[in-house]
């Protein structure tokens, strides 16, 4: 293991440098949980808060992978950094990237200023609830303008992307089924920006319009943000501008209504507790059994109930 | 609230007296983590580890609801008691069942048999994670000899039914796709019984002969069950005696190997740990902010990293 010889300060600073290598090696030790974490996050402390963290979500489907190709393209026509997390709660078995998103990523793959990762739980710890919040810090603190998270579905709460991003997009597209699939994924209150993708299938206008309806439905208190709806066709690079017009507008608002700050406090939150979590499970579960195994084998032979049993691991 | 005019061991001997409505209670009592579920499950001790639980799950589409109906229907034929939990971690802020799951179960409305419950996470303490364990504790305790937990998709740590079942069903059905979708959703190492359904319908032989040369792929120890696949048409109520069949088969290995303790330890692990960082949390994060509120405001405002901060919410 070479990666113990290199200082987490080289580390960091070879990131900041535009390393892929470095940032891909600080993410291995996110994934990895290593206890040098501890010491990567101390170094970056200095450097974090200046991306802004854009959640992209929505059903399988409605072509979330090639919507972030064509975003990223847009943004780096800007000039700007984009480190983009394929997150993949659905494959926690994996241990790794699948295939897929990273052949769609391939234009991107010669581009220094783009740093595509696909993360998938490894079912230590608390899983990508864990993880993310982390790699989001660790693109943060390299110096990417734009950090993008993708995720696989809404509405899990284990990477739960409208509580870490700064602007949730949600996709849609026509051909989806109909209203009820909006509505069960409860994307009504998660999105900053709804995108229409494939809107130049059949069918778009209506998603359009459905959706524009249900969201002037939705009662908001004064000085909100109102989502807009944009419609594009991320195959054919149509109408990424208004994307991205989309995002920055959401942007400014963010800053003016100091509603940034809340949203990065939470963000916050999400991660400090998860690392109180993680350790304290850590204590419980030492490997080949601990305190935690015993209550378990108590329950499940009938001779506690899992309160007192809580009770017993907490006190 | 005449919930609290009600005294749990009262609740408790109605819900094992066959009302569906003291069942009913008691589970809402869980999906509103009252503060009472402590006498409850102390109550529940004396009458749990008799329901044989089932996972069911899979991809959207595949026909996990039909399935589920025919399934219990096929189970009171058999003279079985059988409790359904459709747990939808998708649905996290409906705060409740959506009509379709109870649309499809509408055979079984007259039955006092058969009790069915959709779930959702609200949101608070451990959502699913939390509530799953603790309903199927309701129902077993309750005398349900069979528990069915139907979740949507595979893989979601949040409830990982693998974990929580007796037995798991992994359910597929043609037109879902080609095999990526298997290898993606990791149901290769979660599943006890593969159960294709549509087997009417064009290509079911085809995902039939997929599954199995993958299973055979798949190394296994000596005396490992051998998971077998099954061939339905649940629409047509085609071949569940052969699903019942291959799921008693699974009992009697659970039983002869030793499986089903280690099984029911990991379920009550779950279920202790769920209550144990659930509590921890509710004292971190006091109504209108408290310790935790403190150290991620410093964190978002770069005074302080997520691991400083979670030693001083621990320390």
């Amino acid at each position: 293991m070479s990666r113990t010889n290199v200082e987490v300060d080289d580390l960091v600073a070879a990131a900041r440098g535009g390393s892929p290598r470095a940032v891909a090696r600080l993410i291995s030790l996110v994934e990895d949980a290593s206890p040098r974490l501890r010491e990567v996050m101390s170094a970056l402390r200095p450097h974090v808060g200046h991306a802004h963290v854009i959640g992209l979500t929505g059903a399988p489907g409605v072509g979330k992978s090639t919507t972030t190709n064509a975003l990223v393209r847009e943004l780096r026509a800007a000039g700007k950094r984009v480190g983009v997390l394929a997150v993949d709660p659905s494959s926690p078995f994996s241990g790794g990237a699948l295939l897929g998103d990273r052949i769609r990523m391939s234009d991107h793959a010669t581009d220094a200023g783009v740093y595509i990762r696909s993360m998938a739980s490894r079912g230590h710890l608390g899983g990508l609830a864990w993880s993310t919040p982390q790699a989001i810090r660790v693109l943060d603190g390299a110096g990417f303008d734009v950090v993008l998270v993708e995720t696989v579905g809404v509405g899990q709460s284990e990477v739960e992307i409208a509580g870490l991003a700064d602007t949730t997009l949600v996709l849609l597209a026509p051909g989806m089924g109909d209203g009820i699939q909006a509505a069960k994924a409860g994307i009504l209150e998660i999105g900053d920006v709804y995108v229409v993708n494939k809107a130049d299938r059949d069918g778009a206008a209506k998603v359009r319009r459905e959706l524009r309806s249900m969201l002037t439905l939705a009662a908001r208190p004064e000085g909100a943000w109102r989502p807009p709806v944009v419609a594009i066709a991320a195959q054919s690079h149509t109408d990424l501008d208004k994307l991205t017009a989309a995002i920055e507008e959401h942007r400014a608002w963010l800053d003016d209504s100091g509603t940034l700050r809340q949203r990065r406090i939470r963000r916050a939150r999400e991660e400090v507790e998860a690392i109180a979590v993680a350790a304290l499970r850590s204590r419980w579960e030492p490997q080949g059994g601990g305190r935690l195994d015993e209550l378990a084998a108590a329950v499940a032979a009938g001779e506690s109930d899992p309160y007192a049993a809580a009770d017993a691991l907490l006190g």
